[in-house]
């Protein structure tokens, strides 16, 4: 990092830091005080155990606990954000607290999270049924789904100019408050290893927060939270190199040809600020873009979902691949269907049910809230999108966590090319070379370790992970608590 | 081409085509006698009929008739060829015909081809039966699986010194005396449409063999083979472009890592004479291959056959990847599993089967023929291969001839890369750009139309793409025989 990048990146961190300590301030300072302030003011939960979910509509029996419900991050603005927690499903005590997010920027990480990859219950076909998920990751660890920021699930916000303030910081911020007022409701995880996980354009999300965390615990007066590390699946990470990599895939997958892509080598200078004023770079990534309409760019091998008669508007996006035109920066939301396509639909089914609103304490069961699993409108008007997360991947590695990415190989959105090209810009020294890791004596993937990071593939997964190897992902993501690298033997 | 290269093919050409008149003269003179001194000098066979099959064990019910047994091409050395042909389930009268070649060098298209990909009975686990493929290709065609050359599945020679003479222009040779005394054996099809395809290795076979016909058609004393085209499937094409391909798809599918990407691209010439006289390049080249042994190149997001009990020294060829270290050509053979990794365990015990041997016309049922999927030893002791047949296309394009490729672009083997390196270096002009091509309203795969040749993917498509795509591989071989570009609309 040059130095006047650095001193941008240091001034920024002091300003969210001032921004967060105000936001939070009373409340880490007097837990037990703040509770009775935040249950004073909420309807239907009082903490934890207000939010235990006991009817979910055909939740198979499990022998573990979970809640859901609202944590107001600020109470002036009528600003919450909604959660989903499953305790371990056994020794919950004595196993770490794990957050997942989901990106977007704008998807839910429960209706893809917690309901296509890696919670408990599965939704099943056509949204009358959950089963049960032998590969729930609340096998190994605490699991906190958080819908964020809001506007996406079921989270929201009573004062409408909030939505314009929406963009990295902004989610960082009220992810943040959020820890702060969860572990008010959930006092027994304040001290239990923390780490934090997601997917896609939380590749963003999941270094912000772990940063501000970082930063936020230098001050004994902020809540200490025990993070330890950082898991990230197919990561939107540096722009310039996601870009570069989304092309490259593109051609070496066969999905565009020869010609565009000399094009847009040609063309197309993707570290630059004016990328898309070159009118030739713009309509090969257009040429690129089109291709990708056509088949499911999250999965690039598999169906997409076709004539769905529960379909909904919802399912013409991943037709569409919408972009952002006039921005900077051409974005892809992340909408995607894992092995089925129309996993999507089953959950918008799903959780517009009154009955299950009523279970999640989400509404009475009569004024309901209209759940989507991408808003597209916070992806539109995403304001504040850091051009690279890199310098934090430094930063964190200097701290001293644990940052493992993973990849799956099939993805066209945020390729496996895409995240070698933005480790490799890290230079980073190799401590182990690329080799196979194998899971039921298949090759499940390749791994490299590098001094502070660890990267590994999964062979034949899309965007997201879990969806298309739920066995595998289970073992990745115990070897990540343990921190030891995957087996490298059959 | 240069002036000298030109000159070595337009000599050898000559000189094949000496040899070819030498051998066939006799049978394409005189048909009827020629056809009498087969029968009298062969056992169990009387022409078609004879080798008419009755009671293969396992077979479903079919309405048409299918063909079994050998076609001698060298009376002197007691060399014969073994042949599987299938009419055309309809109306076989008034269709095409269309010889099919497997590759290797030393695989089966009996074994592959008939049993694995688009014949119409498919081997049914565990050597137990078969069953009806509704995909057959000769529900669009009458169908000739030849095993070729001599020392392939059920073919041989009496002679061992033919075996130190296999190699492309032998191959050659001897599929077209095997097709002149094949005429005389089914004389209703002499003057039928005609059209080679196959895959993989015969991406040299098949324009090899094309080039022949069409030099030995000039002669009107030959047979005049009504040839009109040739249907390649992940060809082996161009040495050179075919390894570069193999490496950037090894690399672009992170199969290997950056590091071995690069050292490969700056130490491998691949376009010399010595490539593996360089230390670094063999290395680099032998890392690749070593991280191929641990999947299975020819399809590599899926499953390996491990642990199977009918296993057989076969098994461990595909974790073995043979190289050909003393040739100044590194070669692999091509050992595959479709959808299914064990079935060709499943085709080995199938056809070692006294019963199905009988049924064949390969044995008495006692003195039994050992048939094997791919024969190592033809593969290791290839001594002749082109090293492009580049040229032959021009040729062929230039006579008119219809030559499409297909590639399945999951194939690590003969990768969607090297073809469309190999393609891009013939420099002709674009007719119709880049575009999807459908097939039951889902995206099949991509194509592109040059002058003169078609090139089309098939989306997750393996080395062998009928096996993975059959229904799509039918409708595009049907558009293929129309000489009709496949559906370009959902």
């Amino acid at each position: 990092m040059d130095f006047v990048s650095k001193m941008t990146v240091d001034l920024r961190n002091t300003l969210l830091a001032l921004t967060v300590l105000l936001a939070v301030k009373p409340v880490v300072c007097d837990h037990s005080r703040r509770l009775e302030l935040w249950d004073s003011g909420k309807k239907g939960t009082s903490g934890g155990n207000g939010d235990l979910v006991t009817d979910l509509p055909g939740q198979p029996n499990v022998a573990f606990r979970h809640y859901a419900g609202y944590v107001t991050v600020n109470e002036a603005h009528g600003r919450a954000l909604f959660y989903w927690f499953y305790e371990a499903s056994t020794r919950a005590d004595e196993k770490p607290l794990v957050l997942w997010l989901n990106g977007g920027p704008g998807c839910s990480s429960v209706g893809y999270g917690a309901t296509q990859e890696i919670g408990p219950f599965i939704v099943d076909t056509h949204g009358n049924g959950l089963k049960h998920n032998p590969y729930s990751w609340n096998t190994k660890a605490n699991m906190l789904f958080l819908e964020s920021p809001i506007g996406v699930g079921f989270s929201y916000s009573n004062t409408t100019s909030d939505y314009n303030n929406l963009g990295d910081d902004f989610t960082a911020k009220d992810a943040y408050i959020f820890l702060n007022n969860w572990f008010l409701k959930f006092p027994s995880y304040r001290k239990r290893t923390f780490y934090i996980a997601g997917e896609s354009y939380a590749g963003k999300y999941v270094p912000e927060l772990a940063e501000l965390i970082y930063d936020m615990n230098k001050d004994p007066n902020s809540l200490q939270i025990d993070l330890q590390g950082i898991l990230l699946g197919n990561p939107e990470t540096s722009d310039a190199e996601d870009w570069r990599g989304l092309v490259d895939y593109a051609w070496s997958h066969a999905v565009i040809s020869d010609e565009t892509h000399k094009i847009i080598r040609e063309s197309c200078d993707f570290e630059g600020n004016d990328t898309w004023s070159n009118n030739n770079c713009t309509e090969g990534v257009d040429e690129v873009l089109k291709q990708y309409k056509e088949i499911d760019i999250y999965s690039i091998y598999t169906s997409v979902c076709i004539g769905n008669s529960a379909g909904s508007d919802d399912r013409s996006l991943p037709l569409m691949i919408l972009m952002k035109r006039t921005s900077k920066t051409k974005m892809i939301p992340r909408i995607m269907g894992g092995y089925d396509p129309c996993l999507d639909e089953y959950a918008k089914a799903f959780y517009n049910r009154p009955d299950v609103q009523k279970a999640l304490h989400v509404s009475d069961g009569h004024q309901l809230k209209n759940w989507s699993i991408c808003n597209m409108k916070i992806f539109e008007e995403w304001s504040d999108s850091k051009p690279s997360v890199l310098p934090i991947y430094k930063k964190l590695i200097t701290a001293g966590l644990r940052i493992w990415v993973y990849s799956g190989d099939t993805d066209g959105r945020v390729p496996v090319l895409s995240t070698r090209y933005s480790l490799s810009s890290l230079g980073l020294p190799i401590t182990k070379a690329w080799r196979p890791w194998y899971h039921q004596k298949e090759v499940s993937g390749w791994f490299q370790e590098y001094e502070g990071l660890m990267f590994a593939t999964f062979r034949g997964a899309g965007h997201a992970v879990p969806c298309f190897k739920p066995s595998n992902s289970l073992a990745f993501f115990s070897a990540f608590l343990l921190g030891e690298a995957p087996p490298s033997a059959r």
